[in-house]
C-alpha cells in the first residue's frame, strides 16, 4: 500500500519520512517512526557525538527496522556525527545545509543510504551530480529553517521531479493522508514530516510546545531572519514580534542577530517558554489539532489516504 | 471526468477555472476557457463600464457556453461593473480584494453565482456567512495579488475545506494535471489558473510578457509591497530589484508608494517593459515553458490527470 521506490530503497513499509528536527527528534521518536513503518531519523543537530551514540543505543533498543540520523553539514563536527551514527547502527545519513559533495560518496561506500534537503530546483540537480540517493524537497511552508527562494511545495515539487531522475520525497505543508496523496501527485515518492510527528506522544518537544503548536490557527507561523540568520518559520510569539518590527525597521543584519541571540531553540524545545523561545511550526500546524501517538499518525494518515483514493477514482471514472 | 458540485454550480464540463487577471484576461481568454469547458472569467479590473460591454459582447460572440467576471472590490464602481457584467451576460460574478458582504445578497438575487478569493481560513468562513457559492482559496505561490498571511496552497486548502461547507477552488501553484490531481486530494473541488493560461496564445499579455514567464526557472518570482502596497507576486527585474532594496533598508511607506509609482502592470502587460514594469507570474512559471493554446492547456491537463490517477491507483492497491 503506496510502496514507492523510496520503500524499497530505505527498506520501509510506507514512505513516510521523519523530518530532522534538533532537541525534538530523540530516540523515541525516531524509533517510533520506524517502527510504525517509516523511516525514523534522528535530529542530531544539538547532540554532541557522546548523545548520539546514547541515543542511537536506545533507538535500537526499541526498533529492529531501519533507521537514520539527521545531520545538519553547518557543523564543524559532520564527518565524526556521520562516522559515529552509522557505527552505531544507523543505514541511512540525511544532510542538511551544506554541499551534498562532500560527505556523499564517503557515506555510500560504508552501505548507507543518503538523503539530502533541498529548497530549490538548482540544489536538486547538484544533490543529483554528487550521488545522493533520495532528495528532499521542501517547500515554505515548512517550520524551522526555510530556503532563501520561498518555492511552496506544490511549485518546488514538480520542478524538482522534472529536472532530477533520482527519487524526491516532498516536505513542507504535509500532516496526513491529503498530503501524502497530493504529493504523489505531484511525482513525489514520499512524504516527510515534521510539525506532525513533533505534536505526538514520542516527541521530545516540551508539552507547552505542543500545546502551542496543537492551538495555533491557519496563519499563526511567521518567518523571520530573511535579512539575518536565514529564513526560519516559527509561532508568531513575543519574540517574532520584535524581530519583524525591527526588520521592517531595517535593523542592520549584525544587530538583528545579536538581537535573536543562542539558544532561543532550547528555550521553547527544552524549557517550554513559547514566548521567548522559537517554536519551529510548518504552516500546516493550524490543521494538527491533537497529540497522538505516532502509530496512529502513521495509521491514520495512511487510512485517509486510502479514503482519498476511492472518491478520487470516482471522479476519474 | 473530474466533475464536481463546481461544475454543476457553474454549468461546466472540467472544475478548472481562469484567474480573474487585469490587462490579460480579455475577452478571446475568458470565451476560449469556457469553450474549453471551464469557466472563462473576465479580468476587469482595468477595464472601464464601457470596456466592460464590448468584451462581453465579443466573449458573447466566440462562445455561447456559460462565463463570469472578475471584480476587484476595490474600485469604487464595482457595483455599476456587477451590473453591467449581469446585463451583458455574465452568469458568474467573482469578487476580490473586499468584503463579500456588500454585493453577495444582490448579485444572488439577479440569479448568479458569486465566487470570492481568500487568502485566510478566517476569511473563508466570512464568505461563507455571506451567502458566497464557491471560495477560491489563493496560497501564497500565486503571482499577483497576495495575502498578508503567506498560507500556501497546501496549507490553505486544506484548512479551508476544513472550516467552510461550501466547495473550495484551489489557486496558485496550478499549471496542469498533476496540480489538478493534488488539489482535488486536498479535499478543493476544482482549481483557478493564472500563469497557465496567461501564456496562452489567446491571453492579451504582451508577446514579451510571455516570453519572459515561459523562459522564467523555478525561484525567478519573488514577492514585493509587503510594507507598502501589499504583498504582489512577480518576476524578478530591475524593479524588483530596487523595490527589495529599498524594503531592506527601511524605506517608510510612504516613500516605497512614490518609488512604485502607478502604471506598472501596463508597462509590463501592455507595452512590454518588463524590467521597470510589474510581470505578475506564479511560482509555478518555471514548470510552465510553452505558449500554446487554451485548449491544448486545458485538454493536456485533463489527460495527464488521468495518467497519474491510473498510476496513483496502482500505488494504492
Amino acid at each position: 500500500m503506496f510502496k514507492t521506490e523510496v520503500c524499497d530503497l530505505l527498506g520501509i513499509q510506507y514512505p513516510i519520512l521523519l523530518g530532522g528536527m534538533v532537541w525534538v527528534g530523540k530516540s523515541k521518536l525516531t524509533a517510533a517512526v520506524s517502527e510504525a513503518g517509516g523511516l525514523g531519523l534522528l535530529g542530531a543537530g544539538g547532540m554532541s557525538t557522546e548523545e548520539i551514540v546514547s541515543e542511537l543505543a536506545e533507538v535500537r533498543q526499541q526498533t529492529s527496522k531501519p533507521f537514520g540520523v539527521n545531520i545538519p553539514l553547518a557543523r564543524p563536527d559532520a564527518e565524526e556525527m556521520i562516522d559515529c551514527s552509522i557505527k552505531n547502527g544507523a543505514t541511512v545519513i540525511a544532510t542538511s545545509a551544506g554541499s551534498p559533495k562532500r560527505y556523499t560518496a564517503m557515506i555510500k561506500d560504508r552501505g548507507c543510504q543518503v538523503l539530502h534537503v533541498v529548497s530549490s530546483v538548482k540544489f536538486a540537480v547538484k544533490c543529483q551530480e554528487a550521488g545522493v540517493d533520495i532528495v528532499i524537497a521542501e517547500g515554505f511552508e515548512a517550520g524551522g529553517h526555510n530556503g532563501f527562494d520561498e518555492l511552496t511545495t506544490l511549485a518546488l515539487v514538480p520542478q524538482v521531479v522534472k529536472a532530477v531522475d533520482i527519487p524526491v520525497v516532498s516536505a513542507g505543508g504535509i500532516s496526513d493522508g491529503k498530503g501524502l496523496i497530493a504529493a504523489l501527485a505531484l511525482g513525489a515518492r514520499g512524504v516527510q514530516m515534521g510539525t506532525r510527528f513533533a505534536t505526538t506522544v514520542e516527541s521530545a518537544a516540551h508539552p507547552n510546545v505542543k500545546n502551542a503548536i496543537i492551538n495555533s490557527q491557519a496563519g499563526d507561523t511567521c518567518i523571520t531572519g530573511r535579512t539575518s540568520i536565514g529564513p526560519t518559520r516559527s509561532l508568531k510569539n513575543q519574540l517574532t514580534s520584535r524581530i519583524v518590527q525591527a526588520e521592517n525597521e531595517g535593523m542592520a543584519p549584525e544587530k538583528l542577530m545579536e538581537m535573536i541571540g543562542g539558544g532561543r531553540s532550547v528555550m521553547a524545545c527544552v524549557e517550554g517558554d513559547c514566548e521567548e523561545g522559537t517554536v519551529y511550526c510548518g504552516q500546516i500546524g493550524g490543521l494538527v489539532d491533537e497529540v497522538i501517538s505516532v502509530r496512529e499518525a502513521v495509521d491514520s494518515m495512511i487510512a485517509e489516504a486510502k479514503t482519498i483514493m476511492g472518491r478520487l477514482s470516482a471522479l476519474a471514472e
